[in-house]
């Protein structure tokens, strides 16, 4: 009989949980739309896991290990998961997973941290797990990996070890600034990608002035330049998405190499559109299929379907 | 009998007048806290005006010169003024006030906007005023002059001729970063200024990553790092301070120069900081004396008391 998996993407505001068959990954089931932690108390994380997952353990012979990566493991989380620091490799990471106290065989994956000078702290939870699923649905060992979002992510993995990492507060920025900001009279947060706007914004941060500057740019192109209203939350976008990339350009070797953007659809049509803008090339692995491809691995690594 | 004057200085949010003997400058009448454009509705500016200042004109025998400055010519303010393109002289300047047409002797003066490459469009309103007094408090035709702020400004006087200015989102992003992101869950925005967290800003920005990533840094330094929770306000706004001055200092010659800072007290004390920090020399003259100083200066250009 085949061995399976249960693999669960609990976050502040998503419960996404998958059925997998351990060795080809083949998804049996899965569940899309369940509550993110915000949504519930936290005296009741224990019971909505167990309402949601046991139903696909029930029906099994076998007692189906459960592994849980994200926000799951923060202090705030349903029981907190260790941050070890950078350097590691994912048999190093897996020492640190802690078994949920009132659950059987269900393990929460820590998250990481960059440690060194205070100025270079740094903290992940959740996308560590994509950068070693990265690697590994592409058979590679060493790569340059960008998870873009609230908190955008650029990561390097070299030879199996995890060295370092960046957060950029892109997304978050530009959720604040689009609706509590002056920009917020003009933009419209879901107004459609306008590339023209996209790549204005992308000029911009080109030019002198600071992040701080740019910004007030998208009231004074609207008011006497070349930009229309409609295109501000666009622009936004561009300067924003720009200023990540050129920042961590500066950090990361970049030339010549292809990145692996991984993320949702929706925000790699921008990513990508930047990226070659600066010359850069990259591939998209959905973030999906590196979560599951990310946690397969390591809870090889753990010897899950092996004890 | 000595001429007068009234100044006025009516924004988004606060409306502040005085009565002045024009030659000296000798205040005889102030008004502190009267209400901003945000708080009446458009049709109730000129009756509020006239509330406000028919006391001082009614008391006098000749008609006292009304003189306005800020948010009031705005296309949302009162009546519409200009935003002429620098350079340009006070005596340029003072070609496009516009008098108010329901209000006898009462002029607007205009804002100034940058122009040239669309990337480089900027507007003003209100400060350009104190640009022209902070030189002429001073007797220079020259210099250099940061006004702090909501919007910062960092604006360029030579021999005389207003060349160019450029507008830092500094005090918006700090609200709005504190109220709404999750480094307001940590920061309070009301906490007393710490220098030591403040300096930790400062030293944080010259460091590689980029301002969205040097947001980052606030949460990962107090999880981690070396930053209490009760000095985040303070790094976030030595971060952003320093970001937006070592922009600047890109672009304008600060070295060996005096800078001129014209804001209220409470914003002098952690820019005058941070310029020091950069090695940068500066001296403060108080907004209120700069308007003063610059719409007496711009009144005299226009001709008032001369007609």
């Amino acid at each position: 009989m085949t061995k399976k998996l249960i693999i669960v993407d609990w976050g502040t505001t998503s419960f996404r949980a998958w059925l997998l068959e351990a060795e080809t990954g083949t998804i049996l089931s899965e569940i899309t739309e369940g509550k993110g932690m915000r949504a519930l108390h936290r005296s009741e994380f224990s019971a909505y896991a167990k309402s949601q997952l046991d139903g696909w353990r029930a029906d099994s012979e076998e007692t189906i290990p459960v592994y849980l990566a994200g926000m799951v493991g923060a202090p705030q989380g349903w029981q907190q998961a260790p941050q070890p620091p950078l350097p590691m490799r994912g048999e190093e990471l897996v020492r640190d997973i802690v078994p949920v106290a009132d659950m059987a065989d269900t393990y929460i994956i820590p998250g990481v941290r960059q440690s060194g000078q205070p100025q270079d702290a740094d903290v992940i939870r959740g996308e560590e797990v994509q950068i070693f699923g990265a690697m590994a649905s592409l058979g590679r060992q060493s790569g340059l990996v960008c998870l873009p979002g609230t908190h955008s992510k650029w990561c390097e993995m070299q030879e199996g070890v995890f060295t370092r990492f960046h957060t950029s507060m892109t997304g978050e920025v530009y959720e604040v600034m689009s609706k509590h900001s002056i920009l917020g009279l003009m933009a419209d947060p879901s107004a459609d990608f306008d590339s023209d706007g996209f790549e204005k914004g992308l000029g911009q941060v080109e030019g002198e002035g600071g992040l701080l500057n740019h910004l007030f740019k998208a009231r004074a192109r609207v008011l006497y330049g070349d930009l229309e209203q409609s295109q501000t939350a666009s622009f936004l976008s561009g300067m924003l998405i720009g200023a990540e990339i050129r920042a961590m350009r500066d950090i990361y070797e970049c030339e010549g190499r292809e990145i692996l953007l991984v993320c949702a659809d929706r925000l790699a049509k921008p990513y990508s559109h930047a990226l070659s803008h600066l010359g850069l090339s990259s591939r998209h692995i959905s973030s999906k299929d590196a979560t599951l491809a990310g946690v397969r691995a390591l809870a090889a690594l753990h010897g899950v379907n092996s004890k």
